[in-house]
């Protein structure tokens, strides 16, 4: 894969993304190779065009010869299943170039497992030597945030339809948001959601200005992707993000905060893993485990128990 | 709040909910008057109706005279905030009546734990003796599929809007789905969203009946919830779907297994507070820590020396 191989990529990434064995010798082995992508994400909710968004961009990065990765993620469940058939749909104009690499990524099982597991498909492209890195995901729920947490640049999309609640959703958007596209820009309503965006940016501008690690007022873009319009001007306010990022050294800083997080992450998975098993192998714990299942213990009991005895080992 | 405080019920949900101290010894003392209510989880996609239907079916319920605890769960991140702000205002009608009792939780930040406090709420209300328990979520995402499963009967609300997507999200639908309701029925597109499910559930129930724990194939009703239109037949249906889990021995099976797994999470999430904490005390594990933020070494390297040193104390 180092020399270039896209196939072998391929095939890393697939045991990466089932966390086959292997896995962290892979990482092991790219890790010198790390930090040189610029990992930008596009997020917002269903139905905000971030799809078209993305292969736009992918298009314009290409034309300036740069090479392009692109993950989908769609960590949903049943209820949005069809995003990612729909991703590989859209972003067809670019599956026989060489120099665009696209990924499909959907649910995982395990609590955490689809956020690391993006994670580590980022370093692959990333030491693959792909210069931008572009994670697309459907914009809801925890594991959305946990995913959009790893981009250095976050473009958020929203569409004048989406109007009505960002009034709710504006806390939580300022925090992931470092750009915001109001899509199909051409349609009622456009002119005030950018206003109300404008305004409620400045105020958390000012009012969070010393706690940030740069000077950074998020800028508000329209754009009618489908019909390519806004999306060079997106462009550039991402390139003037990372500029930013760099100039005051925060790019270091929030990737050393990520590296940390990813840590945790992999370190709680791999203890719950041996704890459940020390836990079956025991037939008095299997016991505990018996009583709560039965209704006759509660779980906080139950739990007690359990590390009672794990830990009476000191 | 077991003599019928509903004050005392209002103020321990909310000890539960933020995870104050004091959560296991409530959880404890309630375990013997667990088990009478039915809890009846309605879920869908955004803007299919949910919270008129949970409104509707309230208004039947105690109509029988019965009392109802109701939990409108909205794990959402920025995108969906709104929703528990709407429930809030469409449940008005019932915030008078004494013998209705709602609660709305939102996001909490660990991981599992929005699930697991869901779950104690509606072990406070079971307690406080509501024979009816109903939760409502916004279907999307592992969180939900999380706290739908502690349902007892779940029905899942479509609207013919969201036809276009049913093909991808079916697999999914039909193992959480007890009952389907197409609401909105008089919109276009209704009659043919409805053929399109009962095909879909006939195949699904003659492939996997054997492998079920009671035989039923999920019915597909049509309602109009804000005209009260189907409501009736879908409260029939669940009692219909209680009566199937009890004759058949279901209800207390599954049960059980919502309880192990219950305990599970529980375990796994005091197991990562404790590592955390031991790892924070320890300088060469700080140094570990410090190493994989800086990019020098790998996150699973990482995780390999800190178990290492961890578990050298066998």
């Amino acid at each position: 894969m180092l020399a270039g191989d896209r196939l072998a990529l391929a095939r890393l990434i697939t045991r990466v993304e089932n966390r086959m064995p292997g896995v962290a010798e892979i990482m092991r082995s790219v890790q010198p190779r790390l930090g040189r992508a610029h990992v930008l994400g596009v997020t917002g909710p269903p139905g905000a065009g971030k799809s078209t968004l993305v292969d736009r961009l992918t298009a314009r990065l290409r034309a300036e010869r740069s090479s392009v990765g692109v993950i989908a993620v769609d960590p949903s469940s049943p209820f949005t299943g069809g995003a990612v058939l729909g991703d590989r749909i859209r972003m067809q104009a670019h599956t026989l170039d060489p120099d665009v690499f696209i990924r499909s990524m959907a649910t995982r099982g395990s609590l955490g497992g689809l956020a690391a597991a993006t994670g580590d498909v980022i370093k692959l492209m990333d030491a693959f030597g792909f210069p931008w890195v572009l994670i697309e995901t459907v914009g809801v729920g925890q594991t959305e945030l946990d995913i959009i947490r790893q981009a250095d640049t976050t473009v958020v999309t929203l569409v004048p339809e989406s109007g009505d609640s960002v009034q709710a959703m504006k806390a939580g958007l300022m925090e992931v948001a470092d750009i915001f596209v109001v899509n199909k820009a051409d349609r009622d309503g456009a002119h005030a959601l950018m206003a109300e965006l404008r305004f409620s940016v400045h105020l958390h501008y000012s009012s969070s200005v010393s706690a940030k690690d740069i000077d950074w007022e998020i800028p508000v873009l329209a754009a009618q992707a489908t019909n390519d319009v806004g999306v060079a001007e997106i462009l550039a306010e991402v390139k003037h993000h990372r500029r930013a990022l760099e100039e005051a050294g925060a790019l270091g800083k929030r990737r050393q905060a990520r590296r940390r997080a990813e840590l945790r992450t992999l370190l709680v998975e791999e203890f719950a893993g041996r704890v459940m098993a020390a836990v079956e192998r025991d037939p008095e714990l299997v016991a505990v485990i018996d009583a709560v299942a039965g209704g006759t213990l509660d779980a906080y009991s139950g739990v007690e128990r359990i590390l009672a005895r794990l830990l009476r080992q000191p």
